[in-house]
């Protein structure tokens, strides 16, 4: 199997002032084309260290593709160090020059000198046109090494890459890389590792757990000559994963519990309605994130405070006396409040102290409570996160919140 | 000055499942210490290429940072093989043995086995303990170099960089670099480069532009013996930008525009209250991350629907009838009725499409109308990206509604 390098160039990247997406990117689409991906470097703008670092991914790999440095200013020497590295002289395109000439013109900015060195390209090399701004691509074979020049902005890189890039490596692409991720939510990472420990040690299809913000996944992923075959080794693995993680998983290649949710609403015809008080918005904003969210969401509070709490949704003053804002009490007296005043089909609520603990003296960051109300039927769940992070807390009980709605379709409607 | 490699080690980072943000967060805090980083590195869960790439690190760096592969399953092999690249060989360790099972004590989750695994810890090594999860970092000195090993989940890393790594390598920072960023909103990347251009090209400090979600950045950097030095050579560039850049700011090394407005609102102990249709509670989401935000901010509602315009803010039917839902009449009528409905002292909202195109037949995606209410005055923003895109268009309506809240505090409440 061809094994693919990617190079990231740009000091940028290695002062932090920039995220990589790049990388991750491109190694999306490759493990689509089931080209393996063994390195991703990053290197700066010097020309000693980004020889060397080119040269050594020459070395180890089939393809080495490289992000950033092809702009028109000083410390932009991507293509020439590259170029050289990979044994291909520079020479001056006119057609080129005209086309950043081109670009300038028709977005009324005027061009400086700089832009003309964009148009030197590798004689030998294949020019990958940009549909989003001026510096060209660049791809070039040789001896089966394959080197590919993209642009840095993320915005330029990727269409250059669907349009041009996939297709000059085409010929490497000679199995193909199927993944699905299960993903769960309410377990542990190492619960999870145990229930499906024996699985981790498969070779192909394999299947790897991860963690992320309060959910646990497990990514199988398995290589055949082509898709269907693909498909086929997967299915009694994951087969064998639903029947032991069972309800925990919400979703298999879903973006997130909210969209998992939306369908489900969708397909049962119901609608929702948020009150929200820890998470101030983020659970009606994480609903909206879904395209046609307004078949099943119409209307959404957020109750900050006790006082808007009363008001807004209801919750008695005696309730929020007795037991306090963040309390079972009160999560369902919200869930219920909203239920009324939006007239939908199901209330979610979020009550709780989302940290950090400096500004809730006493009381424990973490602890939060989520509670659902819908006919005839109700529920609350306390969370305690034991962690002192506001970000961490708010994204977990959104989810949790969420959940909610999916725990009682499975147990209420789909009985 | 020293030279450090960051190398990050995960199967999941060279399949693009998970972003890496460790490489960014260590590149930040490195910078800040005056320890240049030259390379970042990623390899998969590979015994014989990490090997090659630890030991190929450790040639060219003075200090390596590896993140990932610390954890309890087969696949976590960093501990082993970084530690015989080193030169260090494994132990048991009873205390951390007991410090893991504690955790899962504390927290009733039952341990599995596997936890184990993560007790074995390099002789001549110092622990440097999770504070959020259960692997232990490590830190291992010999011959002038070092090797620090830290859990791949960006919430264990960081505070165990912040805890115990800094102090680890602080032999190494002798320079300083202190940067500060200062943030637009409302003008291009194009005009920002054009009135601040000759500041490009300074070289201590150096001064970087860039556009991120519809907001212009300027990175002002500079390198000296120590922090007040390099704040002095920054002070006169600073003040340069402030001059030519005006009102035009909201906020020097501020994490985002809701920071801004909630502090200001503080300051002028003003309360606002939201309306949201196409953001759908992304205002009062990040309105709320901001800690310390009950005090400005109380009630938001999310219309989602015509008929929640109509009831839960009053937007008159006619208005939606005549100019429709997007327009600048219900933009203003939002804003003016959030106020009276919250009693807040500013009233604002948003109105718009947000795309996918698809889902809306015929409207332009990034079509968006931001309005602000007080009393005795009005303010209506019309915004049009051009993009058919979602997130983008949520994201930078958000912001430019929070902005009429700065806009309306420098034009009304300051003068």
């Amino acid at each position: 199997m061809a094994v693919c390098e990617i190079l990231s160039i740009g000091t940028e990247i290695l002062l932090g002032d920039i995220l990589n997406t790049n990388a991750q990117f491109l190694s999306k689409k490759l493990a689509e084309m089931g080209i393996s991906v063994f390195y991703h470097t990053s290197v700066g703008d010097n020309p000693k260290r980004l020889e060397s670092a080119v040269k050594t991914a020459l070395d180890r790999s089939d393809i080495v593709i490289t992000t950033g440095g092809l702009g028109p200013t000083a410390d932009d020497i991507t293509t020439e160090i590259c170029s050289k590295a990979f044994g291909f002289e520079l020479e001056y395109n006119k057609e080129i020059a005209e086309k950043i000439c081109d670009y300038f013109k028709r977005r009324g900015i005027e061009m400086s000198a700089n832009n003309y060195k964009q148009a030197y390209i590798p004689k030998g090399g294949v020019v990958f046109d940009n549909l989003s701004g001026t510096a060209p691509g660049i791809g070039m074979k040789k001896e089966g090494k394959t080197l590919m020049l993209f642009p840095g902005p993320p915005y330029e890189m990727a269409p250059m890459f669907e349009n041009f890039g996939r297709d000059f490596i085409k010929e490497y692409s000679t199995a193909t890389i199927i993944s699905h991720q299960i993903r769960t939510i309410g377990m542990g990472e190492s619960q999870m590792a145990e229930i499906c420990g024996d699985l981790l040690e498969n070779e192909n299809p394999t299947v790897a757990p991860y963690c992320k913000m309060g959910e646990a996944y497990l990514r199988v992923s398995a290589m055949a000559e082509n898709q269907e075959k693909a498909e086929e080794i997967m299915k009694p693995f994951i087969d064998e994963i639903k029947t032991r993680l069972g309800d925990y998983i919400y979703g298999i290649d879903c973006n997130g519990i909210e969209f998992a949710v939306v369908e489900l609403l969708k397909k049962h015809k119901l609608t929702v309605a948020t009150a929200e008080s820890c998470t101030g918005g983020f659970i009606a904003k994480r609903i909206t994130d879904v395209p046609g969210a307004i078949a099943i969401f119409k209307h959404g509070i957020v109750t900050y405070s006790n006082d808007v709490k009363e008001k807004a949704v209801g919750v008695n003053p005696l309730t929020l006396k007795t037991y306090g804002a963040v309390s079972e009490e009160t999560a369902k007296e919200m869930a219920s409040g909203i239920r009324r005043v939006a007239g939908s089909d199901i209330g979610i609520s979020v009550t709780g102290f989302a940290g950090p603990a400096s500004d809730e003296e006493g009381k424990a960051p973490g602890l939060i409570y989520v509670a659902l109300d819908a006919p005839n039927f109700s529920l609350c769940e306390k969370i305690n996160t034991g962690r002192n992070d506001r970000e961490y807390n708010r994204y977990v009980s959104a989810s949790r919140a969420l959940n909610l709605v999916r725990i009682y379709l499975l147990k209420e409607v789909n009985r």
